[in-house]
C-alpha cells in the first residue's frame, strides 16, 4: 500500500545545521519502515544545476528543480526531505503550492553564531569579499512567516530539533509514531524503580 | 510492500514515437496497480535543463541529470520511463551503470520516415538550416548495440510495439503479467466455439 508521501523542507543559514538535522530526522523515518530521500543542497547543485550561480533568478531556477524532484517524489509516496539554504519566499512558496504535501520548517540560527560555527570555511571567505553573493553576509536570506516547524540551533541540540520536526510530522499524520519499546518484567522494574526516584511515582 | 523499480529508458529520433509508445506502455503499467513516472525529454529540458544547448556535452549533461532523476524513483520502486533522444551511446551506457535496473529500447525508424511524419515540424526546420545540431541531420546518433527490445516503428503499430515492451519487462521479472480475463460460462462457449472454428481444437 502507498503511504502518505511529503516533503519537508528545510530552510535557514548556510551553517544553521539543516544538513545534519536532516540526516537524523532521515534515519529516523527510515527506521520506522518509510522509503526516505534527502535533497542536499549540495548534491543538486553537483547534480542538477552545475553551470548555475547565485543570483536570483539562478537561485529560484535551483530551487524550483529541487521542488520538481520532490514533487515527483512525494507523490509516490516518498518521505522526501530538502535541505537547502533556500533563501526567498516567494520561491518557497512556489514549492509549497506545487508540491502540496509540504512541511517548513525553519532551521534559526543567528548569524553571529553560524559565522563562528563556520563548517566549511565558508563565511570567512564570505567576510573577505572572496566569495561574492553569500547568504546572510552579502546577500539576502528571508525566513519564512509561518513555518511548521521553527527551530532554534543556537539553544537546542541537533537531537532535540529532530525531535520537534518528527513530532509535527506525526502530528500532521504524516509518519505512525514510534512503536511503543516492549520491556521484559526486569527491564520495566528498573524503570519503575527510576521513575519513583525521580519524584514521578 | 516495495515493488521492484526499473527504468525502461527509450532512445531514437525524434519523431521515431518514443513518447507515443511510453505513454501506452506508461497506461498499462499503472492499469496493472503500479506507480509509475514519465520523463519525457521535454518536459526535463523545460524543468531541469532550461539553459542547457544542443552540443554533446549539454546533450550530455541533460542525459545525466534524467539519468539522476530516473535512478532516483528506481530504488524507491517506481516504475520509471525516460523518453529522451539520447544520442549518444556512452551517456546512455553511463545511466545503465548508475541506475542498474535498465531496460533500453531502441525505437527504431528510418531517418526518411521520421522526415516524413514530421509531426513536431522541426525536421523541416533542420533541413533548411533553421534549427542547427538536429539529431540525424546534422548532429550524429549513435543506435544501441545491444538494447533490450529492438522496435521497428515504421512497420508495427505503437500498440504492438508497446506489447513487445510489457512482455519484455514480465520476461525480467519487473512486472506481472496481466490477470487472465475471467469469462461466463457462455462467453467461454463462444470462445471455444470460435477456436474450433479457426482450427485450433
Amino acid at each position: 500500500m502507498l503511504q502518505k508521501g511529503f516533503t519537508l523542507w528545510f530552510t535557514g543559514l548556510s551553517g544553521a545545521g539543516k544538513t545534519t538535522i536532516a540526516r537524523i530526522v532521515a534515519d529516523e523515518i527510515r527506521s520506522r519502515g518509510r522509503n526516505v530521500e534527502v535533497m542536499d543542497g549540495d548534491i543538486v547543485r553537483q547534480n542538477l544545476s552545475k553551470g548555475l550561480g547565485f543570483s536570483k533568478e539562478d537561485r529560484d531556477t535551483n530551487i524550483k528543480r529541487i521542488a520538481f524532484v520532490c514533487k515527483i517524489l512525494t507523490r509516490n509516496g516518498v518521505a522526501t526531505i530538502a535541505a537547502a539554504i533556500s533563501p526567498y519566499r516567494e520561491v518557497r512558496d512556489f514549492a509549497r503550492q506545487d508540491i502540496g504535501h509540504f512541511v517548513e520548517v525553519f532551521v534559526d540560527c543567528p548569524l553571529e553564531e553560524c559565522i563562528r560555527r563556520d563548517t566549511k570555511g565558508l563565511y570567512a571567505k564570505a567576510l573577505s569579499g572572496e566569495i561574492p553573493q553569500f547568504t546572510g553576509v552579502s546577500d539576502p536570506y528571508e525566513h519564512p512567516l509561518h513555518p511548521e516547524v521553527w527551530l532554534h540551533t543556537e539553544r537546542e541540540s541537533p537531537e532535540a530539533s529532530a525531535g520537534r520536526v518528527l513530532a509535527k510530522l506525526e502530528e500532521l499524520g504524516y509518519l505512525s509514531p514510534a512503536e511503543e519499546p516492549v520491556y521484559s518484567p526486569e527491564e520495566e522494574e528498573k524503570i519503575q524503580e527510576r521513575l519513583a526516584n525521580l519524584g514521578y511515582l
